[in-house]
């Protein structure tokens, strides 16, 4: 039997056009030679559709979408992640399922067992889990069929608590002489890789051939970055799709002897390549296709800029550089010098005439008060002002330059550096930005080499340098990481050697500027925590962690 | 037995203040004679906690307080609802439960059944479920114990789905001499009412007395009434607590004879209600203790200035005047004339200067295109950062005006007036604002009264009104109702009467300006569907509402 891994890139609620990247998938398919076509979790409406499963017409669109998918395809079977409602007994009437269809017949249905609900998972809200795992005869060949978290719940695998049961196992124990997973399985760092960890796991604990379709491509803050593989028995490779971009591979199951290494990417070319998906398929998907960037000759905008012009051509992306009277000439030269390297168009909209009549305005109210933060935060927000404005005028989306590192702490001003329609690299730590610029700048200078080696400055005030607010940053990132994703308490940071009054006011810096990440643009997930939607911590609150 | 129904409000996370709460209520109590004190769910952590129950210090200090608790009561029994560990079998191992304990001593722990996990509820993504509901002789009285979701599995009453078992039938059939409920269950319009609705359902249907015991104060987005309650057998009111403000009524079961006729408050007075308290909560439990408003002369900001006055007093309101060149003299007026009705401060900041400025430093960018909505959004970002500006200077937070009819379809400009702390009305519709602000002039003028009468316009242009862009508020409203409120269909809404292209036009307008929604600030919910915490619509998708 041969199995065509499909790995496509389905719009949340786009029903026709996700019905035309499935049957294209089909046909070719079916004339690579494949006997079964497999394809991701809810691939027919786009994962994740959050509260538009609330809408009783989105889940019979999905049903007529099905329906006529299953009467347009001939050739192969396929198995096909969809919607399905379910005999309700009280409680949630639909399920994350899948069919398995031939020739106009539905073969057999299954509902996926094991529904995340944490971080950006909400699956208990919209769904009924299954309880047993389907085991299908196709042609003298048994299928295991699961669906996304079914086949997590491995010791060091799982996110969170476990589950009480494990889907895989039963299968095993059904004699299957192979084991689907269909999956619209989020991107972040290293978790391509664990995956296939996983799936080595599964197929030589059982001794069972082990394939796994992947969802591809942005949708909101999520990033899906395929990478689908087929593993042999004893766990080797023999067959994978590519990552971050649709692609379809076909696994011979009775030959799939031919070993692949298992190849680790490079971590900062693999980081690069989702948030690029992530900025072209925000953009795309939102009918957007160009960007505006504020330049400030930094590195997170540097960054930004390139990522944008590799997602959307560089004819595509536009710098502004918006100098004050704080800033230096060399940061107007470098943001120019950056612009050139990449081929974007760069402009210059000084704010110096704006900030004064700013003060000026508001002189009589502000009477007997001294300069202080708000004069820094009038800047930043004459600067959103004037990207929003061009935006508005040409149609361009804004996107925003803030670093996780940034975000964090509160270091950004609301309205002001923040504004924008997608916060590309609010899930990167400053040190990882660094990383990022090192990787491009490899072969030849893209980013302007003293970009890098620069003191990094808001430019907000006269000789403001970021070390005047925040420890350095590689030590403000591990409290970061320690915190915001491994849970870490104050004290255990501190037992890693930091100040315990250093640790304790970073976190307070955290949880107090939640209030700003509540109103920020989307940012693409790249890490275990991001900010956003599977970060829920409530604005008000008077918990101290110690 | 006498029960004291006590109604606190506790801050999320002060665990050292919910319990000197607590511990004051039951001191309370004793010395009314009560021989039992009902406390709410989650009392002692306050609800909700959310995300910070992914930390376990957080978990760790409930335990502690609830053990302190324990020990330091004496007298009265005590019934208070607390995060409980349970024993993990994998999955998850906290509940959201109660104890009952006196003298020192625990007597019985249980744990909700009925976890809620839609809308604003995420109770799966934390918890796991009880099974079988607390039934418990104290004193010769038969206690059945639930916790808020738990009674509301009866038909014509729960918002979604349904459960597939009803605790309360469990507990009836035990013969109970009494049904206690524990809740904290969010305020929307008419909800107080539907609460003692189902209440005398309950005592009826089974013939026993109920209690049930609400939280108030506001949490973030979540406004929780109070309103807790004592029914006799028969469905009679016998004990009754305030709505919006924290109390404590005792209850007699021997004696609970004595009959208060079920009073329907005032609509728009709890809603006024509803919405001070959700103001002064947010402001206070953040630190804050000064607001300011921009006031447009507008009946949207006037609203909530009177509504600002009431929450924090009219000595620590401060109203600005920001005229742009479309600004008619009367708006000033008008803004002024408030200003003086409701004794708060007043400020007039002129921004004619601050568009020229703008237009001029835009001007090379934008040669060759025409005025549009850009030059609207300018000035209104302009006053953005005015007020953003006073507020850092001050310490004083801006409230942000925006109804709910203009947010549901865009008709505002972030970072412009959606720029604030809290959206105070944006859950509000236009026609319910008219409604408020008619109710709060029912004696004398405190709105002027040309500001109710006069076509509501943004004054971004010459000669604009709010109908140049939007139907008349009063159809605009009954379409919003239908697709967000309700999820009607485009058909069925336009069934009612309205044009089907109108109410396409604005569904679509609805869906493409979730990503505004999605950085606006917290809005105080009174619906049953408020854009915020408990509507998670994609922010890119294709689906079109038909």
């Amino acid at each position: 039997m041969k199995i065509a891994l499909a790995q496509i890139n389905p719009i949340i609620g786009d029903f026709e056009g996700n019905l035309e990247r499935i049957q294209s998938a089909c046909t070719r398919a079916g004339e690579e030679g494949a006997d079964l076509v497999a394809l991701p979790e809810l691939a027919v409406s786009g994962y994740p559709p959050r509260d538009l499963l609330d809408c009783p017409e989105f889940v019979l669109e999905n049903q007529r979408t099905l329906d006529r998918l299953v009467k347009s395809v001939s050739g192969p079977a396929v198995l096909c992640g969809t919607l399905l409602r379910v005999q309700g007994h009280g409680g949630k009437d639909l399920a994350n399922g899948a069919v398995l269809f031939r020739n106009g017949s539905i073969l057999a249905e299954t509902r996926k067992i094991l529904l995340p609900t944490y971080d950006v998972f909400d699956e208990l809200r919209y769904f009924r889990p299954g309880d047993t795992p389907l085991c299908f005869d196709l042609d003298g060949i048994r299928l295991g069929i699961t669906i996304c978290e079914d086949i997590w719940n491995f010791a060091g695998f799982y996110d969170e608590e476990g589950y009480s049961q494990n889907p895989v196992e039963k299968l095993a124990s059904k004699k299957i002489d192979v084991l689907i997973n269909i999956s619209a399985s989020p991107y972040r760092v290293g978790h391509p890789e664990k995956r296939r960890l996983l799936g080595r796991k599964i197929a030589t604990t059982f001794g069972i051939p082990f394939v796994l379709v992947n969802q591809i491509g942005g949708n909101d803050d999520l990033l899906f970055d395929g990478y689908s593989f087929a593993l042999s028995a004893s766990g080797e490779i023999a067959a994978r799709a590519m990552g971050f971009r649709e692609d379809l591979v076909v696994f011979d199951l009775e030959n799939c002897g031919k070993k692949f290494n298992d190849v680790r990417e490079n971590e900062e070319e693999e980081v690069l390549e989702a948030l690029s998906m992530g900025v072209k398929d925000y953009l795309h998907k939102c009918g957007f296709k160009k960007a505006v960037i504020g330049l400030s000759g930094g590195i997170d905008s540097s960054l930004v800029a390139v990522i944008a012009a590799r997602a959307l051509g560089p004819e595509n992306v536009t710098g502004i550089s918006m100098p004050s009277p704080y800033t230096a000439q060399e940061s107007i030269d470098h943001a120019r010098r950056l612009a050139e390297n990449l081929g974007i168009a760069f402009h210059i909209v000084p704010i110096s005439s704006l900030f004064e009549t700013y003060k000026s305005s508001l002189a009589s109210l502000f009477e007997g008060f001294k300069e202080d933060v708000t004069e820094e935060n009038i800047q930043a927000r004459i600067r959103g002002n004037i990207l929003m404005a061009v935006s508005n005028k040409m149609g361009w989306m804004v996107l925003s330059t803030g670093n996780k590192s940034e975000v964090s702490v509160g270091y950004c001003t609301l309205y002001g550096d923040m504004a924008g329609g997608l916060a590309v690299i609010s899930d990167v730590p400053k040190t990882r930005v660094y990383a990022l610029a090192r990787w491009i700048n490899r072969e030849r200078e893209i980013i302007p080499h003293p970009v890098l080696v620069r003191a990094p400055t808001a430019e907000l005030r006269p000789n403001q340098t970021d070390q005047d607010s925040l420890p350095p940053y590689d030590v403000l990132d591990s409290i970061l990481e320690g915190y915001v994703e491994n849970r870490e308490t104050v004290e255990q940071i501190a037992a890693r050697g930091f100040p315990l009054d250093l640790v304790a006011d970073i976190v307070r810096k955290i949880d107090r500027n939640e209030y700003k990440r509540s109103q920020a643009p989307p940012g693409l997930k790249i890490s275990r925590k991001a900010f956003g939607s599977g970060r829920r911590k409530p604005i008000v609150h008077r918990f101290i962690s110690r």
